[in-house]
Order: C-alpha cells, then structure tokens, then sequence
C-alpha cells in the first residue's frame, strides 16, 4: 500500500491537473455544466475506474462514483464536494474533497466496507452561474423546484436548458435524488479562512454551519453645505453610519462566535465639500446558534435607532437574508473527531462562516465536514493553496473515519435517518 | 424716498423676476455667458439708466454700473456680488447683492457721494462652467491668466472662446482691472448656512473668508471572507475608515471654528460579504486661522496613521487643495459693524465658511461682507429664500455704511490701497 504522504502528494498534483480544465484560457474558472465540466467528468472516471469502481453524471451534472460495498444491499455512505469554482479561482475549493475521496477508494485497494461508497462531485455549488449556489446538493435533496430550475444565466439560457444543452435529460432529474439506504455525507474541504493556520492545526472538526443575516441599513440626514454648516448643527449621515460602523464592530469582537461585517457602503451626494445626506450600508452577521445571531441583528437595529435618534436622523433597516444554522450531526461529529485524533492531530472543533454543500445534504441525512488549513486564509484566488502535510493528515483521518464508521453496527443499521427531515 | 422695507420688497420681487431668465425650462440654471445672462444684464440696465447710472459689460461679462461721484476725479467704491448660479439654483444667491446694490442707488434719490458707485454684478463665481470659479472677480484684480483662458467646459469650449461668442473681445480683458482709485469692495451675500438664524440674527460682519483644505486619505486593509474570517484576525478598511470618521466628527466638535467633514467614501471590492480591503475617504477642513486649520489636519492624518498602525492596515493622504483664509479688511469691517448696529441689530461677527468674491478682491482692495439670514440655512436650491425684514434691514445697513465712508476722510485719501498686494 503507498503511504499517505504519496497519495497526498498525487491529490495535490491530481488537484492542478485538474485545474487546467477552465473556461478561460488565463486562470481557473469552471462553472455549472460549462464544457470543461466534461474534461473532469473523464479525468476523474478513468481514476476510478481501475479500482473497481463505476462511474456516471446524473441529470443535474454530478459526478457520481460507486465503490461497491462489501454485499450487494450494503447501504451507502457518500462523501465528496463540488467540482464548480467561482472566476479566477484557486485549484483546491471543493474539488479537492472529490480528489481526497478518489485517493480513499485508491488506498482500499479493493477492500471492501459494510457499505458502499458513494463519491460525490456536486456541479454547482458557488452560484457564479445562475445567482442560486447548491444546485447539484440540492438535486440529492430533492429540492430542485420548477422555479429553480427556470431560472437563467446571464445569457439567458435556464438551468433546465443547460442540462439538455449538456446532453442530459432533465426529466431524469426526480432519480438525481439519493436512496434511503444512505447511511450520511463527509465532505472535506478547504476552510477558506484563517482559523486552523493561526491556531496550528492541520485539520478541523466542523460543528456547525453559521446561520447568517444580510441586512441594509439606511441613515438618513442632511445635505449642508461642508463651510457653512457649524458641526453642532449638522445632521451627517456618514457620521452616523461610522459611528454605527464601530459600534457593529466592537460589539462583535466581544461576543464569542459572532462574526458581523459592513462590507458595502454608498454615500450621497458624495461630495467631498457636502454633508451626506444619505449613507447606505450592508451588515452580514454570522453565528453557529441562531438565537445568538439574532440578538445580535437586534442589538445592531437597536443602536442604529439610538444613533439616527440621537442625531436627530433616521433610519431605515431591510433584511435581505435570513438562513439558519445547519448543527452537523452529532454522531459523524465525533467519529471525525477521533479519526482526526488517530491521524495524530488536535480535533479542533469550529464552527464554517460560509456554506457548503453539506449544509443541504445536512437537512436529509446525518453530514459532516472536515476542514483542511488554508495558507493565509486565501480562496476564491489563484494563490490558493494547500499544505503536503495536512493533505496526508487527511487522508490519514479519512481512513480512520472510514474504519469507524464500518464498526458502528447502529449506524449502519438506520439508514432510515435519510428521512428524518 | 420710499422706505426701506417697500424697497426691500422690491429686492426679493426683482431677484424673483430675474430667476426666470434660465438656461432650463425648469429651474435655474444660468451659468458663465449662458444665454440668459444678456436678459439679465439688460432688465438691471434699464432699471439703473433713470437713476442716472450708466451700464456697460466687460470683456469677461461682468455688468458694471456707474454712478458718479460727487465730483468727477471721486475713487470709486464696489458694491455687488455675482449673477450666475449653480444649476437647480435659487432665487438669490449670489444676485440678492447685486439687487440690493441697486437698490441702494435708488434710495440714493441722485444724492452723490465723494466716491462714484460702481455696482458690480460678477459674471462668473460658483465654477461650474469650467470647473474653475470667480471668473469675473479674477478679471478684475488682474489674476485671469492664459492657462485659465484656456480651459474648456463640457462642449470643448475655452473660456476665451465663450467671450467671443457671447460678442465679448478677450483683447479688452487688461481694461476689466479695477483702477488705482479703487477704495474698496463691499459684498451683501446670504449666508448660505444655518448660523445667523440658529443665533437669531438678521445680519452677520463676516470677518474672513475660512482657510480650506481638501484631501484624500485611503485606508488599506485585505479582503477577507465575511464569514471564516473571525473578527480578531481581519484587517477591515471599512472599519478603520469609520473609526477615524468618528475621530474627525469629535475633533471638529471639541475645537472652536474648526468644520471637518468626510462627505465621500468609496470602498472595494463592496460587497455584502466581504471585508473591505480598501476605503477611499475625502477630508475638508476649514478655520478661519490657518495655523489651526493646519494643526487639525496634522492631527487628523496623525490619527489617520494610528488607526492603521494599530489595526495593522496602511494609509495613505493626499493634499487635493491648501487655500488660506482671508482675513477682511478691519477698518471696513468695523464700519460695517457700525452700519448693522445703526440698522437696529446686533453686531454679529462670524466667518465664512464658503468662498465668495470678496476674497479674491481682498487680495487686491479692503474688503467686507455682510450675510443676510438664510431660512432654514438652505441655499443651491430651489427652496433658497429670504425674509423681507432681514433685506430690509441690509438696505439700511447699506445706507448707513454709505454714510459712513462718505465720512472717512482718511480713507477716501487712501485709494493707494489698492496696491497693497
């Protein structure tokens, strides 16, 4: 058997091959159905294919890879990611959970579990193409409605015109839908954030997945004249929204868990010799419990109501966005938290800021993710990266966890969990 | 004679007759040699012909009205103000003065002073044009050079040719300077800001035109993940932008006569979820003194430089203007004093925040202004207005500072002034 370091070192080479398969002649960028989609979809199937397992595309466009298990009506186990990127992007984000699985099913060198494994390689899950992310996990679901799927991209073709244009059927789409025979869902997948790098940790355990509000706040003042006006008797809405700004902040730097973020702001007139008059403002909130998260979207509404009063201004406040937070499953959980252990790492458990698919399968069947550390924190970017190190201590883990997962008689006894949604 | 409150309601009728004369079908808008500044120069010459003052427009289209001295060889005292306007304007800014001039000599009822009055009613001061104000109040003090003939508006045209074409020769420009026997310049201006009224007065002796400075400061942060980038670990421009807002606004508040205002901020990349990496802010800073206006910005970059040490981000700042106040001429200053006094109202001494003509005269002549009450401090807009008692209260005030030079021996001997710079 090779080691563990090797199949890490042929993920990563596999990872950068597979990159080279994009839209766009410079950079990475390979979105829903686009023709490099076809490329990945031969790669990956000739990878698998010599170890003993098949390969097909569904109707919605995921890869999906079966190693038998070790009886015919052996009940299945699905790990993966997703195999669509956002523009210029990096060569890990998503595929390289796809990758990882493969290089399991390679170190099982033909041996058999107690259930089948399912890899899985989602066609969409960044929303580039079609402003709706988590099109493959949601085909699995069972939650691609008529009003998704009529939905067009920029050039105004339909996701259901695309899957035709792809060559699928999309009346096969209600068969993309997974079995009740699925035992749950691992995903590993970079954590596109900084936390493992700057705690030292390899790999992380995800708890949780933040629930997250958008809002727009609106404060509303007085257009003056910037040499006339004395400061006690300007009513400025940049002020205003600045002096919110920092409350916004410092609140969520002393509230654990809370991640708040103004990352929009337009000002008018916008003159550099005029008082604002108008200073529109997004706030993005984020919090593993949702009680959490909601305290503190009112405490933020709250003290943008105090500042426009004290101020004599008002304010206007619109949420945009309201999605709760997906809890992985507590079981799963735990057995990622010892397979990571047994590959000699912390199980640092954290909770992902942003989405994935697992957040969807989560809805249906028991999920779990596992996060890799990301050099400086960057994705989304051609300076993407990933560590030799902790790619090894991942498939190290994915094989304990494989292992466990095979001596958890009642967890392979109730895959009747598929429909506990 | 008439009394001056049915004089004033001449004035506010007058400027209201005169709005109408506008390059939109609706709302004012007349601007440097527009069509509409040939009406208006031709309905105040017929108004001042019978009063026994002769009119004429100069090489740069500024009307200049004549009513003789007492005896042929008087120095000539200016009074007026200027008669283009921002586009959506109001009804009296800037032209108020030039009205209330007028009504000045009517009063007059062909009485002559030892100085002639020459009413000036300024071509071009709000800049809108060609991006360069005080067009007209250049000409007169010998600053309109050839780079500034040169420019072009929106059409392409230069300033040279807009005199052409309004059947203007640029060759007389030299001939628009103000002579040797120049005494001085008086200005009646609205306020255009909300101080008068806040303090309740009718009149203000402004005592200097505000010194200004205008930068750009941009804060340099990382673009982060709004959501796996915990709050302790971003470098968020938008963040330090807002903290540094608030620094300014506080500043400004707690220092006397200092206005500080950020009336732009652009950020990148602006979006919803991302911490900003970049924020783009505009500063103006006024005082009347220019030491501490310049000790505000030292201080405001300073913080500036703080924020960004602290929170480990850069700055940068850029100078965009560095414009020196100007202090008034004190023996005028204190006639006005006087005038308002003997008006019936409190000497109130204030500084203007904005610029006028009268501090590009004051470079060259003694200089005064007098701001009239402003409703609600409004000004650029259509809802400008003024109240009959206060424009009364500027005619006698007028009147009596009339008076009062006429009296001032030693200044009337003093014309050589106009050299003084």
């Amino acid at each position: 058997m090779r080691d563990s370091e090797t199949l890490a070192r042929e993920v990563i080479a596999r990872c950068q091959a597979l990159a080279r398969f994009s839209e766009d002649a410079t950079g990475i960028r390979r979105t829903f159905l686009s023709p490099p989609m076809r490329d990945v979809h031969r790669a990956i199937a000739e990878w698998v294919t010599p170890l003993g397992a098949s390969s097909r595309v569904d109707a919605v466009g995921n890869l999906r890879i079966l190693y038998p298990g070790a009886e015919a009506n052996a009940p299945r186990l699905l790990i993966g990611s997703h195999l669509d990127t956002v523009p210029n992007a990096g060569a890990y984000d998503g595929i390289l959970g796809v990758v990882l699985a493969v290089a399991l099913l390679t170190a099982c060198e033909g041996r058999k579990y107690p259930f089948a494994l399912e890899v899985v390689g989602f066609s969409e899950e960044e929303g580039v193409r079609f402003g709706t992310p988590f099109i493959g996990s949601r085909a699995l679901v069972g939650s691609l409605d008529e009003e998704l799927l009529s939905r067009r991209d920029a050039q105004g073709i339909s996701i259901r015109e695309a899957i035709a244009n792809f060559g699928l059927n999309p009346a096969d789409i209600p068969q993309t839908a997974m079995g009740d025979d699925t035992l749950g869902y691992i995903e590993f997948h970079i954590e596109q954030g900084p936390v493992l790098e700057h705690a030292g940790h390899s790999l992380g355990v995800v708890e949780a997945i933040a629930g997250q509000t958008r809002m727009e706040i609106t404060f509303l003042g007085h257009a003056n004249h910037a040499g006339t006006t004395p400061m006690s008797l300007r009513h400025d809405a940049l002020a205003a929204a600045a002096e919110w700004i920092s409350v916004v902040e410092q609140h969520a730097q002393s509230t654990n868990g809370l991640v708040a973020t103004v990352g929009s702001i337009q000002v008018k007139p916008g003159a550099v010799n005029v008082i604002t008059a108008q200073a529109l403002l997004t706030l993005d909130v984020r919090h593993q419990k949702d009680e959490a998260r909601n305290r503190a979207v009112d405490f933020f509404v709250g003290q943008a109501e105090d500042i426009a009063k004290r101020r004599r201004l008002s304010v206007r406040s619109k949420k945009l966005l309201d999605q709760q937070a997906v809890p992985l499953d507590s079981f799963l959980l735990n057995r990622v938290a010892e397979a990571v252990s047994r590959a000699g790492c912390e199980a640092y458990r954290m909770v992902s800021g942003a989405g994935h698919d697992a957040m969807i399968l989560a809805a249906r069947i028991p999920s779990a993710m596992v996060f890799l550390r990301t050099p400086g924190g960057i994705s989304h970017d051609p300076a993407e990266a990933v560590e030799v190190e902790d790619v090894t201590k991942a498939i190290d883990c994915g094989f304990h966890l494989l292992d466990q997962v095979a001596s958890s008689a009642d967890f392979l006894s109730s895959p009747s969990r598929t429909h506990r949604a």
